[in-house]
């Protein structure tokens, strides 16, 4: 087990205390025991350090909490995510390639590329090294995967589809499925447009488990390096998406819609189609964007507003039964002033 | 096929009518033929006899329903749920283990485990007696799953995770994705912090179609016993949810937050992240629950409100028109007076 | 390669301008260049042709459209569906029946099934001819599947599911999981009513990516031929959908729900359960539908409205702040009047 000085050495923190004491584990702050280690998140720094048992704490350089043991880190949270990967280092699925793997003739596979059984790649797909494919995933023909990916277990990835390097896709996560594209014939049946563009990932991306994004007739789906999306997001066909945004769970983004970089939306939002989000927009949970964002702002509602207008209209909308009475009331003295 | 008199006495009921009446099935009580048993739901008695054709029912114990053949019992949806696994019994997935099934070294299969093809068992993981894994599930290393389980069709379920007894998990779920947590640099990256947290899955819960529960950092994911969850869900990582709780389709649970015991939710709720719900708590489907509802309460909206001040405010709402028509009249009124 | 004139017999258009040139592909109007075709889609014609690079477009019969080389058809869209049909044709996934396939004794194969790697077609089931299932699908036992139907990846079909003819399904999609019944113990404790319904999709249905639709308690839960649901929807037990209908993401339809053809509905509705919705209803997008919808109409709003009242509600209600204002105001012009 690693003492603490090993430990401010592997992170470049400065230790304040015992540099022999020997941490068994990082843990959770209001969890951890004599023996492990914990952190005090930016701005978190009110906490009452008597109530704590962490043998020791990561904290930020200019925090002046008083703690018998620490490390002063730039970034405690940062921090914290590279012992939490020391200490539970992630166990590779599987070695080299399954024999009950099929891979069809033409496909690619780069040194060190991990795959695993009841796994498809098809024809012309090209694996790039150290990437890990775990089981039941279905590469279709003429994909690209740079390297050192994660693909989790039963994700689907369809033909044409092009992925960059160190991107995550967790588990039933659907990759380049067809747009949601019809025509009507003058009787009113809806009528398939096929979808043969391709859907383009960036490095650094990750897409949450059971998450769709879809390929478009015939222009590209795009998401820019880096960009997170939560589980069961739908990205729609022909829709970019600017790097670094982050977008929560079970939201959903219509067809050829643009978002800008670092945007971050909340849960369960939803983004109409052919509008433009610009950099830097917050948009909150469950809010519905009905138009186009065109500058840095936070908004609320359905159809979206700027976040301060949104809640003073939210909490005036939760006193209209008093609104009522009083405009009651002024009506009565208006029809007394009326009869004199 | 079984007489009503052999139907009474399964279910524990009291037969009045033709004890010798063969029953060939059962039926929604409006299709239900002659040789058919349905039932009348508590609450439903009002229902036209004369308009039924079916060859028996179940009736509420207290219910004074005239009908020829009927059964009484107390809980007529109960006792019908016992016939249909009489009249309709599962056919196992499988016998035995698949041999194109792939059980890693070290797992444990304890007696009558079914394991169906192109299944995967991880390493040191331990599947209890009588549970049933269909077709391409992926069950990763360091897993426990307890006795007469019944595992649906390309399920998921990531490392460390712990499933208790008689759990069932429908097509597509994904247990133990990491949850969605990322620190940023200074410049605005998102960077990934590891989720190494379990999640456990307590005795009787049901989790439904493609539905996704996330690990945490470091801290617990749980489902307390007899939770059970529709299709589509999403369970935010460090999130507990109280026993006997019903969350329905597409609702998604923010991570840290905590749900009581017995709550109800409807549809596409969502729930903020670290709120609290208290036991018994109603969530009409589609609100946004922002904060924590600290007693037994129904509420509806977004944000959410008691229900009834929902509705008052909501009726209100879809009539400002008119208000804006009254607010000007008042106005033209004051004028006249004030011109007098 | 083709030249105009081909292309023109291809699709029953008149042709206008060069026959001769070769066109080297099909490309979205913007982006296309001097060797491909594109279309203007009927009420786009006020596109300014100066700034477009296109070899030849595909124009409405009766747009006078001017552009050296075009072919004139009733439905350019269309039209350009089948172009993109024939110069990006669909590779088959899989030819034959793969060895690492698992059919059931007693499953029946129609000629020219195609198959693919670790699938599962359970006891029973039948698949008509000309049908492609993919990799890692699941067919339980006694399933109908009609002709000419394709699969995707990771689909899970559960026993007694009856899908027709030409039916897409995409990745991941879930057929016929149990609904989301319980009765309650006198205790407050869910059981589980079993699901033993059928679901039928009919001719011509296409089904998203990680869709789920439920099977019922015993009564059908239906499709109507030619109904369009896109990814992550949700169909609860014993809905019926009606023909034509089209159904964008993540949208929700409560258990026992009627819905009538030609239905349109946007991203993220939720409609509850028990209500009947008319032949061609348009509800927009993130509505929640409380009621039944007897007639034809559009539909907006939580709970849904009129869409033109919902609008003027709409606008009202983002104006709340400046209405207190003005109330105040009232409020003293009465007291000045008052104290007179």
């Amino acid at each position: 087990m690693p003492d603490l000085k090993e430990i401010a050495d592997w992170i470049g923190g400065t230790l304040l205390g015992d540099a022999t004491l020997e941490i068994h584990g990082v843990q959770a702050l209001q969890r951890a025991g004599p023996d492990e280690i914990a952190y005090v998140a930016r701005g978190r720094e009110d906490v009452d350090p008597s109530g704590l048992r962490a043998g020791a704490l990561l904290v930020a350089s200019d925090s002046d909490l008083p703690y018998a043991n620490r490390i002063l880190v730039a970034d405690p949270q940062l921090a914290f995510a590279r012992l939490l990967d020391r200490f539970h280092p992630r166990h590779p699925f599987w070695t080299g390639i399954a024999a009950n793997a099929h891979v069809c003739p033409g496909a690619q596979l780069e040194e060190n590329v991990r795959l695993g059984p009841f796994s498809f790649i098809g024809e012309n797909s090209r694996i790039g090294a150290g990437t890990e494919i775990h089981s039941g995933v279905a590469v279709y023909r003429d994909v690209t995967i740079g390297r050192d990916c994660l693909i989790y277990a039963n994700v689907v990835i369809r033909e044409n589809v092009v992925i960059g390097d160190r991107v995550i896709i967790h588990p039933g996560a659907v990759i380049g499925a067809d747009g949601f594209g019809f025509g009507r014939t003058t009787e009113g049946a809806a009528v398939k447009i096929p979808q043969v563009g391709r859907v383009i990932i960036g490095d650094g991306c990750e897409i949450g488990a059971n998450t769709c994004i879809d390929r478009s007739t015939i222009e590209e789906t795009v998401l820019e390096p880096n960009v997170k999306l939560d589980n069961l997001v739908q990205v729609g066909h022909n829709v970019r998406i600017g790097r670094d945004s982050a977008i929560s769970a079970q939201t959903g983004i219509s067809g050829s819609t643009r978002v800008g970089a670092g945007v971050i939306m909340g849960g369960q939002v939803g983004v109409a189609d052919h509008v433009e989000i610009a950099d830097g927009v917050m948009i909150a949970a469950k809010s519905g964007v009905s138009g186009s964002i065109k500058s840095r702002a936070v908004v609320a509602g359905i159809p979206h507003q700027e976040i301060g207008e949104w809640r003073k209209n939210m909490v005036l909308a939760r006193h209209l039964s008093a609104w009522k009475e009083k405009l009651r009331a002024l009506e009565k003295r208006i029809r007394e002033l009326e009869e004199k």
